[in-house]
């Protein structure tokens, strides 16, 4: 069969398999994830064998460490597969609910159900870990799911998929609810993308290419996130402690995460008694600093900042570092080059930080936390099947509600319109 | 000025005034409201004397007795306008709430922002009632609006944007927050749909034809709804006399409403008790009925229909009935035929009334009441920009809500991440 016909074929079964899921009782949906997480608890041998595979492959095409770094399942990785699937076990019924149901002057009664999209199609790069908490998710909130990992995992993908069958099966759920792509074929994301006729939504994950091009190239509702250039702003007249251990765990924490700091920008008045310690402490952690005119005094190591470096995102251990003259030029500067991630102010002045919550149009604005925060485990959703940096449907990190649509419910008594 | 640099040039204004519309108290917008119901109030005859020039004009180019009838603004008309803009002011605040504050295990607060989406952009045809609806409902939401009416109204939009831009200079906020496109160049719509650097969301209202033209073109995204293929289910059992005044108010309430019920399916416990009464009440009322093989038996005015009349929205006094052995085919019909948009079901039965509800994916489901009910204004919206049969982001009536994204707030003491 060519890649077209195969992938048609995963659709038609997804749509088909997409009335039993969205149907199913909340228990039956939970005996599934429970049933995944004995899986992938008595698959631990067979996993890792199947991921040494795609490791021993992978190093034979010389991918570079860091992504053999994202292949990678070692024990604590499926452990932590393990634990994200019970966290979503877990969690409430994100479908069914009636919320909001009011009485109207005209006696009629009016809610909004929340109600599984459909069919949602998942393509990813690298980390074999999406292909359990993305189907986990899916399952939860009542959608099916078509999954196209990256070539390089597909031995791990394969084995994952296998768990997810044996569990759909065990709950008594149609295996069809959760398919893997298992051709390598790159036509296979374009078949996707044209699939409008049984998808209901995309997910890209990945870098910013792959997922530039998807929504390009889609026509079918994508929830994406591009960038993560994330700012921390330090407020004038901030508690020292606070800011430099915000800012340091900010930057530090990890360095490859789209909610890492890439740019530290410091009201001018902390010049001379906050940023030398921040600078100190950025460079004992090997963090590369690139400053503005006036930052760049502060150590002979710190490189001048070109107008390139406001917009990157580096994803390493480089820091771009700017002194404002306070809050109104921070919120400017990010306003400007923010990819509208997250972004960050750490300050003691109440209005400052609800003036910087408001005027920051991000997915997420925090106050006095380290931007590492943004992320689905953090907010409480259990998991999160990608973070969107659109206004549309799902904003910031996306677990299982944004999985969801709303459909109004209207309860009468025989009543009719005048 | 070419039409291209001109929409250009509308799209810059409405982007910056995008952020003061934003960032503008309640009580100012709702000066905004209060000073437009006044003006609209000062303005009857001058609104009356455009309307008119409009519709000699129409009447000149031969346009239809409908069409003619949706561009007629008389005083009734003005004080619903009028009506409508106090229910608009009546709301509450749509954004600036921080919904669902929850404290999360490592300390931070997590909530929900509601945030203006930005710059809108209407696409509408005839009824020109839409310029002080969809600016109210806009910039009750701290949002901008381009608006673009059609051709035939333009004296009417013209002096109705008038009164919206005194409200707006009254209210001290910047007359580009609504903007009448005021070519009547067709190309202009086309250079709406590509400015996505200035406009965040499209709603187009109108036609089918137009509707699916813009979703097509639009590289923005587009709050749609194609058609209202609306049914209602009279079920096994049901009390005959609501299931009658349900029905016969679901169609003839008013032809040309997207709301309307298009097809009735009927319980085939009904065929001898109820149906010949609905049949004759139908009849009395002008209703043309195309049934299938069992309903044509009722009457010997009965048209037998075709395939083509379960895909039918007539917005027109025909109805097609069908009669089904119970609530799985009203389902499987539903499923089949539905535009998604109402669908209703008459019963006394409480299981089968929260099956019709689970399993019926349409943006509106309705028990016991007529389908004229899906109507933001029924809903308690206040008023509607559209109504959206689309499963992304706004769905249904889509009110002043609807116009809105939320975003992530992190509120923290200095939280750090392990």
């Amino acid at each position: 069969m060519d890649t077209q016909s195969y992938i048609e074929q995963l659709g038609e079964g997804a749509k088909l398999a997409s009335r039993n899921i969205s149907l199913a009782s909340f228990s039956q949906r939970n005996e599934f994830l429970k049933r995944l997480s004995e899986e992938l608890s008595n698959s631990k041998k067979i996993i890792l064998k199947a991921n040494q595979k795609d490791l021993v492959e992978a190093a034979n095409k010389g991918l570079s460490e860091s992504l053999l770094d994202r292949l990678r399942i070692d024990q604590p990785a499926i452990d932590r597969m393990i634990d994200s699937v019970r966290e979503v076990l877990n969690l409430p019924d994100p479908i069914g609910q009636i919320e909001n149901l009011r009485s109207m002057p005209s006696g009629i009664k009016v809610g909004q159900m929340s109600v599984p999209i459909g069919v949602i199609g998942i393509i990813y790069e690298s980390r074999p870990n999406v292909t359990i908490e993305a189907a986990s998710l899916c399952v939860k909130s009542g959608n099916t799911v078509i999954l196209r990992g990256g070539s390089e995992a597909i031995f791990s993908n394969q084995c994952l998929a296998d768990c997810l069958s044996t569990a759909l099966d065990q709950a008594k759920l149609p295996v069809k609810a959760v398919q893997l792509v298992e051709t390598v074929d790159r036509a296979a994301v374009g078949s996707l993308l044209k699939l409008s006729e049984c998808i209901d939504l995309i997910i890209p994950r990945g870098g910013k290419g792959l997922v530039a091009r998807i929504a390009e190239e889609a026509r079918i509702p994508v929830i994406k996130h591009l960038d993560g250039n994330c700012h921390l702003y330090l407020d004038d007249g901030v508690d020292l402690d606070v800011a430099l251990k915000v800012a340091i765990n900010s930057k530090t924490n990890r360095y490859g995460t789209c909610n890492t700091m890439e740019t530290l920008l410091v009201a001018e008045s902390l010049i001379d008694n906050l940023l030398p310690t921040i600078v100190k402490e950025m460079f004992s952690h090997g963090v590369e600093i690139r400053g503005c005119e006036r930052s760049k005094n502060i150590a002979p190591e710190i490189i001048l900042a070109t107008e390139n470096d406001w917009y990157e995102e580096y994803l390493a251990p480089i820091l771009a570092i700017r002194i404002v003259s306070g809050i109104e030029e921070a919120i400017e500067h990010i306003s400007l080059y923010s990819s509208n991630h997250t972004d960050g102010i750490v300050t003691q002045n109440h209005q400052r930080a609800m003036k910087f919550i408001r005027e920051i149009d991000s997915s997420s604005v925090l106050v006095n936390a380290s931007t590492r925060f943004a992320d689905g485990f953090e907010y409480g959703l259990g998991a999160e099947i990608g973070i969107s940096t659109d206004k549309f449907h799902a904003r910031g990190p996306v677990g299982a509600e944004g999985l969801t649509s709303k459909k109004y419910v209207v309860l009468g008594n025989g009543e009719i319109r005048n």
